[in-house]
């Protein structure tokens, strides 16, 4: 420990440059033409690896973007660890609000400002360092091997496949991934589980045209009226979701695990004030934490149909829209639940409309047991830098990749994440606290 | 009755030709371009009254368009008719659509094609030739008194203060308008019935921004969910709107009435047909006829929030909207059901949503009684022309300025229309067929 900081406070300015001249890549893989750009910084991430002391580190092709795997093996006899990561960014806009340039870092009040600077280039970054440390002083104590990818903000679209294609280079005990958030500085925790996603598009349509509402009103199914009533026969008083068969793959949480959630801070006034809502509302039965973590979620994401411009028009339109998405929890099935809603949804359609379900896209959830040998093993290293044990929390939100990586290569991933709430991921402005960026080296000793 | 006849053989050119010189004037009330239109228009009113035999006709000033009035008083003590029609039109786009000039009439398939041809130069036409025609052979059994103003395609704006100013100019004991349709050719009916309207726009509120459906999905109130939830609880399952008092001033319409209205020809089939659906909806216990005629209704007319472009965005909007109307039926005070509404609809705003609704205009409904001498009169003219009783017809629908004239004058009015669904008023290629515009000249004998 004492080692890595002198070696930390020795290579300070070093580190900082390196991960400066990533940064300043404008590696944005949803536009075109910052293709080159992803390519820079996978040639930067093999310098990276080999400087670091891999055995090899190479580019390889996919239809999309390159992806970056490197490696050394010590002892085929010890496990290997995987380190995953992403070296593709966000876009910028709005730029307007960006208080120095995006993609010309810079230090300000302690913390690193530009895009990737968290996610991911910043935090994956740190896997490499700390990779660097334990080779300069001959105390890596296991296998490592890097995956880095280009797609990770537009879906990790040719992952999955590149996964198949090379499973035996993949192999490993274990996936390390440093992607998400902790819960407060200073409270360290583990992303245990990721819900999944279900995503449809509805279409109801009434009458073949839009109507005089005062003619054809009272007497034809108006189509926005319809939609209200299906969705809002989707929950009932408790909040459950009403689509049958829905729940039948919920896992149940022990109580052992909803205990140790329950130690994550959380302040429910503070909660309430920053969204400038009254009242929570949600499943009965379960905390705010757990309504996000383990339990499924029904949400129409847009609505739209009829006359919504300026003023009055009475119409009775033919069309009523909207996307609906539901979060699931681990071990539902996406493409289950996509087809157990469209047949439920279009079974209610109302008298004179039809219903039309198309099921956009899924992911599935993801869950770490917090009995496993590996959580227990990050859980030791939390507990060594920041003497205190991490709390194991639910994400609400979805990462496709992690359970494809479990699908695929058989392995679990353990989400160690040090991005802070504060540090705008997506957004302008977006950071990476310094101390969030050194303290993160240590724990991968 | 022969008289007419003859005089309509003698004089049917001169008729066409001056009607047509009235529909050559783009008299369009919503483009301000055309307001030198609305003043030529005017003065060739004032021209048709007085060469008819009007003692004086004469263009009245109003903050907008004019308005012209004319009169002839054979005796103080004799009963008086006000005619009421307007001389504006709707504007002609998609202009690509016609297959003649809209301004430039012209005689197809035995029917006058042109803007304005039916909605109102030609209806409101065929009174001043009955009018003339009576002068002439000197059959006037009452007093006539014209009002034509321009500005019933904007909302007849400024014809309410017109009214207030001069009542005792407008004195009357009946107003008569032809301004809308009889059911089908040779099926004779009198408008008794226009529906009120009452017209929300509504908002919902939860987050004060739109959030991550992962991270916050289960926790926080969906807006959209919430509109939706509120929208369905408006109506029952039996199609029964369910805000408090909302029923309470509708009038009960006799069961003569409704056997008069059960006269009127309707084919379900071809109804449903016309509309491409399976199945009619509406309030249990009532026909089509009478659920767009003497019952309110309740339609959503406009809804959006939330992610309404091209695929999947995962979001927990902030905000959802909905423009929302009720068609009232006469005796429901819309300011009355505005505010019921309102009151209502907030009330039952789920927890942490808050919702906003704005009064956005509304119309009072209006009944002509079959009982009311001036009806059966009416009645008793279609009878002559027709060789049968019209129809009593409740149009769903709403003409706010007739209720206007019952409120301000405390005259009902006679709603005598000659239009077929076939006109197409407001449309492209709108016409008129000459059968319809000789045999109402007929009618106001």
């Amino acid at each position: 420990m004492e080692g890595l900081n002198n070696y930390i406070s020795n290579n300070k300015d070093r580190f900082l440059e390196e991960l400066f001249a990533l940064l300043r890549i404008p590696s944005i893989s949803s536009i075109e033409e910052h293709k080159p750009d992803m390519y820079k910084a996978a040639e930067m991430w093999v310098d990276i690896l080999m400087k670091a002391g891999a055995d090899k580190a190479t580019i390889h092709e996919t239809p999309g973007n390159p992806i970056v795997f490197g490696e050394k093996i010590i002892d085929s006899s010890l496990p290997t660890v995987l380190i995953y990561g992403h070296m593709d960014v966000m876009p910028v806009d709005p730029i307007e609000l960006w208080d120095s340039e995006p993609f010309e870092p810079i230090i300000k009040d302690g913390k690193i400002f530009g895009r990737g600077a968290d996610d991911d280039k910043g935090q994956s970054f740190m896997h490499a360092k700390a990779f660097e440390f334990m080779v300069a002083t001959n105390q890596l104590p296991c296998n490592v091997k890097f995956l880095i990818e280009g797609e990770e903000e537009i879906g990790s679209i040719n992952l999955p496949e590149f996964c198949k294609q090379n499973k035996e280079m993949l192999k490993s005990d274990v996936i390390l991934v440093s992607d998400t958030g902790m819960i407060a500085p200073g409270v360290p925790s583990i992303t245990t589980g990721l819900r999944g996603l279900a995503y449809w598009e509805v279409e109801v349509t009434g009458p073949n045209r839009d109507l005089h509402s005062g003619i054809f009103g009272g007497a034809v199914a108006n189509p926005i009226n319809a939609l209200a009533k299906m969705i809002a026969q989707m929950t009932d008083e408790n909040g459950h979701i009403t689509i049958p068969e829905f729940y039948d793959d919920v896992l149940v949480v022990s109580k052992e695990e909803r205990n140790k959630m329950a130690q994550a801070p959380y302040n429910e006034t503070a909660y309430k004030n920053a969204l400038d809502i009254k009242e929570l509302s949600g499943e009965e039965g379960y905390t705010t934490n757990e309504r996000t973590g383990i339990r499924p979620s029904f949400d129409v994401c847009g609505i739209w149909g009829g006359y919504t411009g300026e003023g009055a028009k009475t119409v009775l339109p033919s069309k009523a829209y909207a996307k609906i998405s539901s979060r699931l929890v681990p071990n539902q099935e996406h493409n289950k639940i996509g087809e157990l809603f469209k047949k439920h949804f279009e079974s209610i359609a109302p008298k004179g409309t039809t219903v039309n379900v198309k099921v956009l896209h899924g992911g599935q959830g993801y869950v770490c047991p917090i009995e496993l040998p590996e959580y227990k093993a990050a859980e030791k290293a939390y507990e060594k830098v920041f003497n205190k044990k991490p709390v194991p929390v639910r994400s609400g939100g979805s990462i496709p990749i992690i359970s494809e990586f479990e699908n695929i290569l058989g392995v679990k991933s353990i989400l160690m994440g040090f991005g802070l709430e504060s540090d705008a991921i997506h957004s302008p402005n977006e950071n990476y606290p310094l101390e969030q960026f050194f303290t993160g080296h240590s724990l991968f000793l």
